[in-house]
């Protein structure tokens, strides 16, 4: 199998920490690719019209996508119930902790490209200020959460908080998220002990 | 279970065809929220700090989302394997078939917010030309796959893919997609049969 890859997308980092945890990593060729909003590249979009990292591709040439289906498929493929709870009310916390932690990431993807790619002259604040809310106050949910969760066997909602708070420190280094978070600084403190996670941190981190 | 809702998003429109189809509608009352980009709405990120509809609320509380698990755990709860395969390589294409369509809604979504809602001075072009090219290209995908669709169940992938074309017809109405796809056109008055396809029909298409 391939994934597609870049050590800077917060989303190939959550599919090659499962894949590691799952002991699937070395059945998996890590393929570099580039996108960047705003510019073609052809040659990928024909692999997946949606220009994304990352996406998995089958030795039969089927892709899998996107980066919660692919841990989904891994984790079938480990034997199932691993990252992701086979059945019981916990199935859908994590489910839903996990979609929360994915639709934080993407707004902070749109605040970096508001605010960092985009011409300087044409940034709307009201946008990247509504994002980076979603994402901060999507933090405050975990802070209150994150107890629970360090309880509980290593999982994909693990694994999602792993990738924001390393996507915070990466290209939002100033927002203090240690200092309004201090449960969520020990979660990460908690997470770097296990190899899957330091050995993926993000290149400038 | 209370689902927020509004008739304008294709997100909720997905879960409410699902619903429908796997016999849970009366369990559901679909409450009326309204969300904007660049527009707080207090109330409801309290319920989702990532201020997006649908999501599920369930009697104990407990909230679901996005619109992709609340269609996994209604189908769950109708018994399993109803939208989406239990097992088998067709749950796999039809997942990431799925997640496509999710991302096209998506880009489709980020074409609205930056041709609409954005102030005008503040658009880049290069930007929403990338993103409808994510969909445009999708949908050129799905025209050389909706034969093989057509010959299956109804599932979430085709779910999806009447949400998009729907979404398409409402906010994109001169954009010629029955013109340049004329197999998604066939699909969707094909699906357009199904009661729940069309009652749930976005306002004003």
């Amino acid at each position: 199998m391939k994934l597609t890859f870049s050590a800077a997308s917060p989303f190939a980092r959550k599919v090659r920490i499962a894949a590691i945890e799952l002991g699937l990593i070395d059945k998996i060729e890590l393929t570099p690719a580039t996108v960047a909003p705003g510019q073609p590249n052809d040659d990928y979009s024909r692999i997946t019209p949606l220009k994304k990292l990352p996406v998995l591709i089958l030795d039969n040439g089927e892709v899998i996508l996107d980066s919660y289906v692919i841990v989904e498929y891994l984790d079938e493929l480990a034997g199932g119930g691993k990252l992701i709870p086979a059945s019981g009310p916990l199935r859908w916390t994590i489910k839903s902790d996990h979609s929360l932690l994915q639709g934080m990431l993407d707004s902070m993807l749109l605040c970096r490209y508001e605010n960092m790619v985009r011409p300087e002259a044409l940034r709307w604040k009201a946008w990247s200020d509504d994002h980076w809310n979603r994402a901060w106050s999507g933090m405050a949910r975990f802070e209150s959460r994150v107890d629970a969760m360090l309880a509980r066997p290593f999982d994909i909602a693990q694994i999602g908080l792993v990738c924001v708070l390393g996507y915070a420190d990466f290209r939002f280094a100033d927002c203090g998220w240690r200092k309004a978070y201090p449960k969520l600084d020990v979660f990460h403190q908690k997470m770097l002990e296990r190899p899957s996670v330091k050995i993926s941190l993000p290149p400038m981190a």
